[in-house]
């Protein structure tokens, strides 16, 4: 039996290969550092979980709308709106069983064939497949890695727009590289959206998930209300990766039309799921905070044991739960010029897990430097200590 | 802003717009019975609540694998194969949120642009919103109105295969027919399958919803499994519409890439409602078995109610939780030749709510009868007979 040929432009999170050589590894009795994990080890408050048992208890197990539930649909509305800036309310709201499916529903609502499209490279692997998968056509944009950390290169981006760009996909606090966008950098990408009158997906899965500052999100910039879907989860910041709840935020036109696709894709989303929900956005916030106190922590620890090892350089973000060192010296030192390479000796040496740069898009034509990516959002912190002094020792003796 | 294309070959379930009119009309102050829902008015077994509620305890709420938690994978294979007969290991599930997933994805995965799907019409309207919208072309089958019940048109669909026709779909113990194959159809539909190399997406969303006799599946004759996917759904047996729990079980290569796409569009089904689903199959029945006890007293209340009204001609379904009455006499003696608005002045002079035959797709040219959909699930015993009294009052009066 043959299958569709679309699929052959349908690509996958690479990263899963990572988790399972990890997982081979610890099956044959090795300690295993999983600084690959993109998900949380700590608990979803408990507020959350009381308020979903309510829901069964109180018989909400049947279908439901499928933008979502109306106290929901008006608390992210409300939520979402003050800590941006803009007003939104329950018609720009559809909720969706997770962020991820806000990238594909964007997508089939606004592009046509042949459509470009651009999209940060290295960055989250499914905007690509996504874009290339449902007939577009997927254009990358770079970052530049500057003194004072990962910044887009604007005019790079900007030399990519043609007649065909349909839309531009921003990941501010972004997923490998923990980069943030300094207000000019904010303002320049709202311009270029406006010039040529661009979509604009704002994935702001991390906007919650800052350890100083204040996050800010383009769609509070004039003109960009009208063309801006922002994806919000609810997985990161209330450590409910697994509940697979979230939200398309945009034009009610546009929602609208999200809100068929859910109709057609998967009738509604869970509806206990949906109450616990209300409790995480209206209820009590000391578990968020203290999800946050504890990635706090063990963002400092990871940037220290990092900083103590030979041949790695290092930005300190203050966002997200990613660093993504340049390590070509460490390389180096252990006798590596290919970063896949060297990550397979790492773990073999040293039982420390993570990603690289290949894991987040197709490097670019002379592109330079060689670098990794440690997520310590699944690792506790005795962990994170033992396994870098541990990678600092085998690159030192190396 | 301007929107995809696409989208204007996306349908929807124009059912939802009769539940609106009925609310509407409901909150005037009028009694409303609901023969349009769709959904069951019953709990959800305590046992199945009580193992989410564990899985949530024991910290089943991050991630989990794209196809489906092991367990839940290996339970649906080892139920759904020993029920029809066939060997099907955890490689043949890829777990869905809801049964309707498996729609889209089952023709993401095998159908190209231009290809031909054969669907139910009478039928569920996303099938044939998800053929054109996926870029293939709907071609609609049709049923016959027997002294025993309805039956596939086989003459009619063959006549509908192509060179192009790439996909079969099939919805036994149908919606919103309640026809059941016999033997012969399904003998006669397998060889088609086979002779033309289709792939056939079974909808067995109703297979447990049966007061006598035994179902059958397509996929246990012989050239059947390799180019069958069965959609299964725990939305109907275990009254867990709300919860959004299914499955794709078939072909491991195609379940393989339906895997990918889960990755792509949702990551995965929310964790902790995997844990319940595998209580759900391998634990106590007896929830399960007292929802289709309830829904056979409802079933037998509404036939009585219905064969009691003048002008209404009805079968005895012994599966789903449907009847499609042919009305046309009704219709007559009410003043009325458009089954849309029979419907409406039912509501306004019964509270009878319900669906008609355009709710289920265009009607064929030169198609005889008009019928109505009355569902039961949602609607107690006391409520389906008051309800079918003041219809057959007002038919009788006019």
């Amino acid at each position: 039996m043959d299958f569709a040929q679309r699929l052959q432009r349908l690509g996958t999170e690479t990263a899963f290969a990572v988790a399972a050589t990890a997982a081979d590894w610890l099956s044959k009795g090795n300690e295993v550092f999983p600084f690959h994990l993109g998900d949380l080890n700590l608990a979803t408050p408990a507020n959350v979980s009381q308020a979903m048992a309510k829901a069964v208890a109180d018989g909400r197990t049947g279908y439901c709308p499928n933008a979502g539930i109306a106290p929901l649909r008006a608390a992210l509305a409300e939520s979402i709106g003050v800590q941006r800036g803009v007003k939104f309310g329950p018609e720009n709201v559809a909720v969706q069983p997770g962020g991820k499916p806000v990238i594909g529903k964007f997508l089939r609502s606004v592009m046509n064939p042949g459509d470009e499209v651009l999209y940060p490279n290295p960055g989250f692997p499914i905007y690509e497949s996504q874009i290339e998968f449902n007939d577009g056509v997927a254009v990358p944009y770079r970052y530049v890695d500057t003194t004072s950390g990962f910044q887009i290169d604007i005019e790079y981006l900007e030399s990519k727009i043609t007649s065909r760009t349909r839309a531009l996909i921003l990941n501010d606090q972004q997923n490998p590289l923990a980069a943030e966008m300094t207000d000019a950098e904010r303002d320049s990408l709202a311009a270029l959206a406006i010039k040529h009158n661009l979509w604009v997906l704002a994935d702001e899965a991390y906007y919650d998930i800052r350890y100083a500052g204040t996050s800010k999100s383009i769609v509070s910039l004039p003109g960009m209300l009208e063309r801006t879907v922002i994806l919000y989860t609810f997985s990161k910041k209330f450590a409910m990766t697994g509940w697979r709840l979230g939200a398309a935020i945009g034009p009610a036109e546009l929602v609208d039309r999200i809100a068929r696709l859910n109709t057609n894709e998967e009738s509604c989303t869970t509806q206990f799921v949906q109450w616990a929900g209300v409790e995480a956005i209206t209820g009590d916030q000391s578990g968020a905070k203290q999800i946050l106190d504890t990635l706090r922590t063990r963002r400092d620890a990871t940037i220290k044991g990092v900083e103590g090892i030979t041949g790695m350089r290092v930005h300190t973000p203050n966002s997200a739960f990613y660093i993504f060192p340049e390590v070509t010296e460490a390389m180096a030192r252990t006798g590596h010029d290919d970063v896949g390479d060297f990550a397979l000796a790492a773990l073999h040496n040293t039982g420390m897990s993570f990603c690289n740069r290949r894991h987040f898009g197709r490097p670019f034509e002379g592109e330079k430097g060689n670098y990794i990516r440690l997520a310590y959002s699944g690792i506790n912190i005795p962990e994170i200590e033992r396994g870098l002094k541990r990678l600092g020792e085998w690159v030192s003796a190396s």
